[in-house]
């Protein structure tokens, strides 16, 4: 396992990887008009998949073939201030710790207007989903998040 | 603030507080056809309003009041068994941690054939929703979650 | 394919065949405080889910042997009054009309303190989902609409 | 009321008036592998919401503000095509019908490899969101939607 949890300073101060610019649309906020918490958890599926199109990982096609899944074994955030329909956010990948059968990634999420609003990670494990048993993390993945 | 956090094995082994019985909906699935993570912790979000409206706190007119908030300062889950779609599930609040101006409060999701599906963990700051400042919790919130 | 639609007066009377009772959810609502118009079609999917289920069709079993599919050809809903979190529903099927490949279902969403909140109605198209070429509606689906 | 529906054959054809370009991301199918039908709603309000903001008309700001609201009164989509995890597409308003207190919005979903997905349209009322009663369109959302 991918032991060693990123802190949460860490995640607030290393330097963006790879990230997307996005709103806070009309329908992610709730009842009490900031974001609905697991959203930010949504953000963050979103930019880690657009990391793999980006970088030529057809995620698409892997699934349809089968062989391959890395579903999550740990998700975590921390909400540093709130965010309200229509901000517009950057949701960028900080870091990334590679370990034997699974991996995490680090993400923050910042205002354009400047400021921290959250920050997360996710663990990884890499499986045979046919098994639904872990496997050691394919080359090309590793070269996804390297 | 509310530190220590519940440990992975408190929560699963923890007696049920309040719970709500589920089926794992068509459209919670993401295209590794198992639950979308983030769904999980909109099941917990479930839970806890669920809670507060069996306990006569009216979460609805509070916000329309428009004094008290408790907005998440974190959010956490680990990720035991995958969940399907049509999969019978309870999700259970296990466990809480009051503070002074912030809570705890902990999660478990059960499978109805048996065994853990997930567990996590919330914490909350009580805050005045005017100047998004933290507050002391307030009586009916702490009789709510006692 | 089944072209007459239901009148929205059609809808508003006809008496319900199978129903769910659920709350407007504090994260149904969007940035107007007001369902956001998809969920009103998203709890219509989760009725229709829940009569098959109901009637003893396993859904999930039927999509992973993976032969026969019900997409969507059409979808809509009319906004009767709006809903707000926290507000006590009934969301029933009020009418089915049986083609010979395809089938429409009719909806209601009744507030619980009286009075509808949207009808709905919904055009499905059997298919084989090797091909996504339209068939005839089978048996056992017949059975669970009729 | 804005009672002339657009025919689907004007949806299919009609020029582009704005348009945003979108994936189909992973938690926005369903059990069955393909887009969970309200999600074409989300789309379409997504690519409105965004008009808005392109337009210079602050909706968030008009919210707060809280005078007037543009709640659905209808809102239907046709399925034409389906849409799959990782599909590029581009979501664009195609039509506008402007009434005296309502309008009527048509959408095509087209996928980037060619070929419509989806065609929709919705009908908004305006009102004043203290009496949830209705009124003449401003004048600048009129500027908006021209």
């Amino acid at each position: 396992m991918t032991n060693d949890a990123f802190t949460r300073d860490e995640l607030e101060r290393a330097p963006s990887r790879f990230a997307e610019r996005r709103t806070v649309r009309f329908h992610d906020v709730d009842a009490a008009n900031i974001l609905f918490y697991p959203r930010a958890l949504e953000y963050m599926s979103d930019v880690y998949v657009a990391l793999f199109a980006a970088r030529g990982y057809d995620l698409p096609r892997a699934l349809d073939a089968g062989d391959v899944g890395v579903p999550l074994a740990h998700a975590e955030a921390d909400y540093v201030s709130p965010l309200r329909f229509g901000d517009a956010i950057e949701v960028a990948i900080v870091a990334v710790r590679l370990g034997t059968k699974s991996f995490r990634v680090g993400y923050r999420v910042t205002k354009a207007t400047g400021g921290v609003a959250a920050v997360g990670q996710t663990v990884h494990v890499c499986i045979d989903r046919k098994r639904f048993a872990p496997i050691p993390i394919p080359d090309e993945i590793r070269r996804v998040l390297a």
